[in-house]
C-alpha cells in the first residue's frame, strides 16, 4: 500500500475525521490521490461519510468485519493491531501458520467468512459457515512447551469474559471448549511449533458460532451445539466480540508473561464446569473416569479414580455426571 | 520407481545375492530389464559385484551412505527404513519437516553429505562441512509437548552408547550436547509441530562432527569443537555409526513408549558431565548459577542455588567448575 493509503487508513480506523485537504498537504500528494484511495476503501464495502467541510469519516457497519472496522472496535496493544481479511479460507490456521513461517509479527489476526475445511483439537474437522466468528492470533511467546497449557487457560478465559458482556453465562469444559449449558458455543485450538525448549511460535484458533442457526450446522454438530444466535435471539456485532476477545486476552497474556499465573488458574477454575463433575476422559488409548477435583500448577486436570489421584495431560472429557446436573 | 527396481533394492539392500534371472522370471520382465536397473544403480555409484552363475550383490564402501549402503547396516525396524540421501542440503531439518507435513512416515531419515546452513538450537548456526554425519530423522510419537524432553535424554543416550563402540568416552552435556572431553563432538536438535497436548511429529536432528578435521570449522567454532577423525586418528564408517545411533534410539523409544522413562533418566545421569558440575545457565532472559544436582522426571535440570533448589527447563548451560575438573 501507498503511504498515503496507509496514512488514511489508520486515521480513518481510529475514528477521526480525515481532511483530504490537509492530508494532500501534510503528504505532499493531490486531494485527488486522497480521494482515489477513499474510493477504493468504499468499492471494499466501507461505509466511509462525507463530513460537508471536514473530511471522510469511517461509519463501522454492524457486525462489519473488514479490518478497519475491526481495528477501529480495538483497544489492545498489538493483538489484532495487523489484521487480514478473507471472504472464504480453507482454514485461519493454516493461513497464519504460513505468515508465522515467513515472520509475521506477534498479534496478526487472520479473520475468514467461513472456512472452507476448519479445524478442531485432534485433527478433527470444524463448522465454520458463514456467520460465525472464525479467527487465528498469532503469538510468540517466550516460554517452553510444557507451558502451553497456560495459553490454553487464557484464551478460555477471555472468551467467557467476552461473552459475558452480551449476557451470556459460559462455562469453560477441560481443555478448551466454551459452553453455555450443556452446548458449545465456541472451541479453542493452540498450535505450535518449536523446540521442545522455546515455542517458535503459537497459532491460537478461536471460533465461536455467532450470527447463524444451529440448524446451518451439520447432523452430526447439532445435537453438541449452540450458537450465540439461537441463545439471544438476535445478531451479535462479531467485531465487537473479537474486539473484546482480543483484549481480554492480551491483558492475560501480559499478566501471565509477568508470572501471574496463580490468578489465571483460579478464574478458569472458577468459570468451569469440570471441576466437580464426574468425567470420562480418552487419553492415549486408555479412559480414565473419575471426579474431576482440581487443575495443577503444570496444567493436569487432576481426576479423583478409584485408584487414587490421577494426573492427566490430554484427551478428549465427557461428562458422566455434570456438576449440578 | 518401478516394482522391479524396488525388488532389487530391497534384495541388495539386504545383502543377498540376486539373480537376474530368477528375479526376472518372478517379476515376469526381462533380464535385460533387471541388468538395465543394477546399471542404474552402478552409475549412481553403488558398487555391485556380479558373482559368475550367481547373480549381482551390493559391495557397501565403507563409510559409503547411499540409501542402500546404509540399508545394509541397519538392524531396525522402522527408523531409517526410509531413507533420502542429498548431495547438498540447506538443512535436513527444513527438508524432512517438508516431508512430515506431507504426511511422511515415522522413521523416514534424511541425510546430507554437506548442509549449506545447518541449524542448531535457537536458531544458531551448525557448521556442517562434507565428512560430518548429518541427519534428521521423523518421529510421530504419541505423547503430550510436556514430555518431549524424554526425546532429547534418548537420543543424547543412544550417541553416546553408539560412539563407545568406536572406544570413544563421550558425556552429555544439558540439554543435548555430547561430548568428548570438554569438546563438542555432537549436537542434537528436538524440533516439533502439533496441539500442546500432542505433538504431530516431531524432527530430530543429528550432526557428528565425524571425518574431517577440526581446522574444517570456521574459527569460532574451533575451541569447543573435536572430530571423530581428530579423536582417533581415522576415518569412521558413518553408515555403521548411522545405523548403531537409529539401533539404540530405537531400543530406547520403545522402552519409554511403554512408559519405562526411569531406567533413561538414570542412564542419562550417569553417562552426563552436568550433574555434579557448578553451571551458570542464561535461560530466557535469567541467569542461574550453582551445582546441578539433579534430572527430574518432569526434564528439569535441578540446580541448587544460593536461593535453595531450582528447576530450569530450558538455556543454554556452561561450566563454572566441571565435575572431576
Amino acid at each position: 500500500m501507498t503511504s498515503t493509503g496507509a496514512l488514511i487508513e489508520e486515521r480513518l480506523s481510529s475514528g477521526s475525521i480525515v481532511s483530504g485537504r490537509l492530508l494532500a498537504s501534510e503528504l505532499g500528494v493531490s486531494r485527488t490521490a486522497v480521494f482515489k484511495h477513499i474510493a477504493r476503501l468504499r468499492r471494499d464495502g466501507y461505509s466511509i461519510g462525507s463530513l460537508h467541510g471536514q473530511g471522510y469519516r469511517l461509519e463501522p457497519r454492524f457486525d462489519g468485519l473488514l479490518p478497519l472496522e475491526i481495528r477501529n472496535r480495538l483497544t489492545t496493544r498489538t493483538f489484532g493491531r495487523a489484521i487480514e481479511m478473507l471472504e472464504s479460507a480453507e482454514s485461519t490456521q493454516i493461513l497464519l501458520r504460513r505468515r508465522a513461517e515467513e515472520g509475521a509479527p506477534e498479534g496478526l489476526v487472520v479473520v475468514a467468512l467461513e472456512q472452507r475445511a476448519g479445524r478442531g483439537r485432534g485433527g478433527r474437522a470444524w463448522h465454520s459457515p458463514r456467520g460465525g466468528l472464525w479467527f487465528s492470533l498469532l503469538l510468540r511467546p517466550k516460554i517452553p512447551m510444557r507451558e502451553l497449557y497456560m495459553l490454553t487457560l487464557i484464551f478460555g478465559i477471555a472468551v467467557t469474559r467476552a461473552l459475558k458482556q452480551w449476557g451470556l453465562e459460559p462455562r469453560l469444559k477441560w481443555p478448551n471448549d466454551i459452553l453455555v449449558g450443556e452446548m458449545k458455543v465456541c472451541g479453542i485450538l493452540l498450535e505450535t511449533s518449536g523446540e521442545p525448549d522455546r515455542a517458535e511460535f503459537v497459532v491460537v484458533g478461536i471460533g465461536v458460532n455467532a450470527n447463524f442457526p444451529a440448524a446451518c450446522l451439520p447432523e452430526e454438530a447439532r445435537p453438541t451445539s449452540a450458537t450465540i444466535l439461537d441463545l439471544l435471539g438476535e445478531k451479535i456485532d462479531r467485531a465487537a466480540l473479537l474486539g473484546a476477545i482480543l483484549s481480554e486476552s492480551e491483558a492475560l497474556y501480559g499478566q501471565a508473561s509477568s508470572g501471574g499465573f496463580g490468578p489465571i488458574v483460579r478464574e478458569w477454575k472458577a468459570t468451569s464446569c469440570t471441576i466437580g463433575s464426574e468425567v470420562v476422559i480418552s487419553s492415549l488409548g486408555r479412559e480414565i473416569r473419575g471426579l474431576a477435583v482440581d487443575i495443577g500448577t503444570d496444567g493436569a486436570l487432576v481426576v479423583q479414580t478409584s485408584n487414587g489421584l490421577e494426573r492427566v495431560y490430554s484427551g478428549n472429557l465427557s461428562y458422566s455426571k455434570r456438576k449440578g446436573a
